[in-house]
């Protein structure tokens, strides 16, 4: 029936298929969960990518696997491969979800994503309940895992009659200690890094003591909150975005402060906010004379002054810096000082700024990543107020399975496979807020090390 | 032979005819010069505006002068107008000029404007340099007297062997000192209000010492050039946007030091910084609960902290200023501390910074304001490098022939006359960089005490 999956020709009755599109960096611990629950659940496991390779490598030589080529710009392929599956985990770059959401509304195929959801995506959830489809969004880490853990907490609070007042939530992807020790930075690129570098443009907004609160990305990096994680230290975080629609999300109207943020190591955000009062991190404009430039010239193309005085001192000046500060330590590390090539025929200062970090920042074979997550709680009960903290700390066994792939992706596959079996009743687009789903998935993270903490 | 104007139809033989579209704040001082022309040179002068009433209050009585309604939104009526025209002097929204523009082109009319000449402007000049039509771009202020002035200066020191190594000019809309001695800011808005707060957003590009530099608006107020006027004090000035195109623009290949830049008043740079750094100009989201929002609500909800911390206070911390440092001082001076309602509905920061900061820094009609501009050139002259500055301070005679219309409007007035007398050859899309129209214009801006004294 079909010249590209020919496999799909001798589909048992009862066999249901799994369709996941993308095979990218984020997808290994997904396809080795379903790889492995396939038999037990008479599962066909497809892997669609742009790249056959990189499907293929991700499937291995399992029997219940498939690798397959796919491009979700090709109308004609999308429409052949969607209507194959039974349910379809789009792992492809956001902006792509509602394509695929739209051909499973066309096709009658349920939909896992670990994505926010888009407007668009909003708009087609009066269609998915009237054809009984589950389209699940941000079902992954942040959002996904955060959700879910804030709601099993808020439930749980409120099921013994406590009231929230405050709820501070902090995720980040870092490294593990035994990683890089001797990177002051503390951090490498888990996650795509060009979003590291644009991180926090804009302007933050979240609840403070009742009252609205801005932050311009001017400011971003200088106003962190202190966290401390039992056992590992201590953090710095800033605001995300817009904590302000997550008082829906939670259901937490009447709450005093909302706030959710990227959690980084100690002294990271001062150093990167160095780079952005700079203006490294700009994407809006093409720089002069790139193919000649140096490490180093790319600096001191943000720092005004003679030619006779170094970037080291400029910075020193500008930035009240001392000459051994963490800041000039961890610029220094990077090799932002060297007479290093960039190495680029042209470029944004952001796109010069993210080649000039990949080349400390990379993730190497043996290295392992860390995921980070804390909630801060203040809650009212029986006319006391209290604090509960709860955290998670999530360690990758390597380069490829990392800490990020098995916890963005371990809650879609868990979430498919309760789906298949019955376990969730939701219809129309959804996040994993309900008890349905985050009571279970929850609870089969355990079993792979992922899991909260409270104290 | 046509029913908007009527009185065109009388029009004598060799009478010209002289449109000027727009009879808007800076028109003032364009017309009356005009007007004043019209009988010695046997001129008619149009004024078309969508507002009859702004058109028929700059025409006044005269008799060589007629209001008339104009909207370039309206094809028929803009054709039937600019069809009766012999030059057009453009005073619309600058995206409007280029509409014109085709216009100019299609009934072989030419054109006068004091905006800066855009790609799409300059996609004509092949067309109308073959309908022998000069459509003459940035003949105002700044962009216009600085051009002229500096290319006078230019060919002067060029014509004596010497050669520039350097070039910093610096142009600004302020007030005189006689007017609102109180005001700590030096400054009311002279200009359009929301160009002053949008003022710096983006990046500064411009060369120092054979380096290209950048400058990020988080940055812009804090890299002051203190620049000193002989007779008027101190003042203090930041880079505009694009400073490297005028190498080309003024010929200065091979130049060190190239910066064009914006002038405010001593001290007006570090206090605007306060509201960069806080974000109260962003104008790309809309802030909450506007309708019921104070000043000073305004200003607390950019500064993070505790409900019973004054924002006085909050900035006090964050900024590290005094209690009665000069930046509180001006904060307070345009009420930002007031508990005053900000009277909008809804806004985005920019627009209600704008509302506010328009309570205070809107001209009185006693009010005058006076224009700054200075050039700084290191020249290099048998081997021995000088420095040149020359500087232009224009004020105003009240509220309505500000120096803002008198410098903006009397250079295009002046073109105007010189090209209809025939002594402007040049052709196509242009910019008074070219003595015919530089030395004419600069002799005759001196009758109206428009002059740069070098010193």
């Amino acid at each position: 029936m079909d010249s590209i999956n020919p496999a799909l020709s001798v589909i048992l009755p009862h066999m249901k298929t799994i369709l996941v599109l993308g095979a990218g960096r984020s997808s290994s611990s997904l396809i080795s969960y379903l790889l492995a629950q396939a038999a037990p659940n008479n599962w066909q496991v497809i892997v669609g990518d742009f790249s056959i390779d990189a499907a293929r490598a991700k499937v291995g030589d399992s029997q219940h696997g498939k690798a397959i080529v796919f491009d979700i710009q090709e109308a004609e392929l999308s429409k052949k491969t969607i209507t194959t599956a039974d349910v379809v985990i789009s792992l492809l770059p956001p902006h792509f979800h509602v394509v695929v959401a739209r051909y499973c509304l066309a096709l009658g195929k349920h939909l896992i994503t670990a994505s926010y959801v888009s407007d668009d995506m909003k708009a087609l959830d009066e269609e998915a309940r009237k054809n009984d489809l589950l389209f699940l969004n941000e079902c992954g880490l942040d959002p996904g895992i955060d959700h879910m853990s804030a709601m099993q907490l808020i439930d749980r609070v409120r099921s013994e009659g406590g009231i929230i007042r405050s709820f501070e939530s902090f995720t980040g992807g870092l490294i593990a200690p035994e990683t890089d020790p001797e990177n002051p930075w503390r951090y490498k690129f888990t996650w795509n890094p060009r979003n590291v570098v644009m991180a926090g443009q804009g302007t933050a907004k979240f609840l403070e003591e009742g009252q609205v609160k801005y932050t311009p990305y001017q400011q971003l990096f200088k106003r962190i909150a202190h966290v401390t994680v039992p056992g590992y230290g201590a953090y710095e975080g800033y605001a995300n975005r817009d904590s302000l629609k997550y008082i829906d999300t939670y259901s937490l109207d009447g709450i005093e402060t909302m706030l959710r943020g990227t959690l980084r190591n100690y002294g990271f955000c001062p150093t990167w906010d160095v780079l952005v009062q700079l203006g490294c991190c700009d994407d809006t404009y093409k720089m002069e004379h790139v193919s000649r430039m140096t490490h180093r010239d790319f600096l001191n193309a943000f720092l005004e002054g003679s030619r006779t005085e170094a970037p080291e001192d400029k910075l020193m000046r500008v930035f009240n810096l001392a000459k051994d500060s963490p800041e000039l330590n961890r610029l220094n590390w990077s090799g932002f000082f060297s007479d290093e090539p960039v190495g680029l025929k042209e470029g944004t200062p952001a796109q010069i700024l993210e080649h000039i970090l990949n080349k400390r920042w990379t993730l190497q074979s043996t290295d392992k990543d860390m995921i980070v997550m804390i909630h801060r709680f203040k809650i009212e009960l029986q006319g006391k107020v209290k604090t509960i903290q709860a955290s998670l700390v999530a360690k990758g066994d390597d380069a490829t399975h990392t800490a990020m792939a098995k916890t963005v992706g371990l809650p879609m596959g868990i979430a498919a496979k309760l789906f298949l079996q019955g376990k969730i009743s939701s219809r129309g687009v959804q996040i994993p807020t309900k008890k349905e789903i985050y009571e279970p998935v929850l609870e089969e993270l355990k079993k792979f090390d992922v899991v909260l903490f409270e104290h």
